[in-house]
């Protein structure tokens, strides 16, 4: 008998162009699908929360699959994780409601994006963090994050220039904190659009270095034109933290 | 007028051949001694604390070179750093007195080596910790830990087996640690043989798994034979932290 099951899967998304299966190209959903079809002799469709960007991480990203296999939620995680590459991790598999489904039901998402503006280079985190080439002021930035939170509609903020549907998001909260060189930018919502978060730290950054004021913050996301934003910041130091249901 | 300069180096030791120079092979000091020679127009000796392995990383090598710039000592971190590769980092640059030598002037050696036994495999960290296949008992490699400090002769915890000179050490301290799945084991000593702490954990790790009760550590120190001690742990779990003078 078939069943459904969420799993809680981390990877490191340097190499991969994304989330999403593509053709000849390695992807993580392609990944995770390749071992359940070998795993369950069928193909199995891998539902993920959502869909990271190339080169974007996760500490745990949700996802769900129906399948039929005799092995229990134990087995399956340790089956997935002997045989995929060592920057995919399964951190849990259960089993789930059969109305469980990893992206309609995901009412919330923490994303963290981090950093780094310090003197001396940082080695073991350099494929994380995002390096800047002079210090940002982080009070700027909080007070420009402000006009950023609340339910906005987010256009000049989608990298999708060609989105038909609602732009209108709910962003919760947007924390920055320093520690020592690193700069964390925690972002908690209902839903983001393509390159949101990224077009939202790159406007940031802009903020932080002095090139705008705190305030022009506001205009732009009531201009809705993606033109007056800041640039996309790069995928790296971006990483999916949690999924909310 | 040439001046001797005291350096803190960070590297991420997995792609190199190890500290030492070797022509055309990537190692640390070659890799320091090009962007040196470049910075000065001459060929300037790097002179490290010590010898890493390949593969092994350091989170703060010293190391002493004698040179003539009109560069400060910021100018010379950040030309540095603006020349070595993303895994290799210059924290700090300090003129020294003349009589500084990074190898003779050491008088203490901090290492740290990680390993890791959980049930799911740690993403992030996978270039930095040594994953064991099963669980091991921290208590027992403690008790172990407690034969191998002092001033002893660490001949059967020497790769080298052609040694001629003294296989007399003194390591003042062996900790190891827990946290969730990681082990942290942290070696303080005036200096280690070749290889010696990776076979010391790879001796401990026989401990932790069960295949040898930790007195019989004693009795391989006393033997004075490598063919008694436990295997060679990889170096990707090893770390150089901090050199004493």
């Amino acid at each position: 008998m078939k069943k459904n099951y969420k799993m809680t899967i981390a990877y490191d998304g340097t190499r991969y162009y994304g989330w999403e299966h593509q053709p000849d190209r390695d992807t993580i959903q392609g990944k995770l699908e390749s071992v359940l079809e070998i795993m369950c002799g069928e193909f199995i469709d891998v539902i993920g929360a959502g869909r990271t960007d190339a080169g974007v991480h996760a500490k745990a990203m949700t996802a769900n699959a129906v399948m039929e296999t005799n092995k229990s939620e134990e087995e399956i995680r340790d089956y997935m994780n002997r045989y995929l590459p060592d920057d995919i991790a399964v951190l849990e598999v259960r089993e789930a409601s059969e109305r469980f489904h990893a992206r309609y039901k995901a009412v919330g998402k923490t994303y963290c994006y981090t950093c780094y503006d310090g003197p001396v280079k940082p080695i073991f985190q350099r494929k994380y963090v995002t390096r800047l080439s002079s210090p940002v002021d982080v009070e700027k930035m909080r007070q420009a994050a402000v006009y950023l939170e609340g339910r906005n509609d987010y256009k000049s903020f989608c990298g999708n220039p060609k989105m038909k549907k609602s732009t209108v998001r709910v962003v919760d909260s947007i924390e920055i904190k320093r520690s020592k060189g690193y700069i964390y930018f925690t972002f908690h919502g209902t839903g983001f659009l393509q390159n949101m978060i990224r077009i939202l730290v790159g406007t940031l950054l802009e903020v932080g270095r002095g090139a705008m004021p705190p305030e022009q913050v506001k205009d732009i996301l009531e201009a809705r034109d993606r033109k007056l934003a800041g640039p996309t910041a790069p995928p790296e130091g971006l990483c999916l933290i949690k999924v909310d249901y």
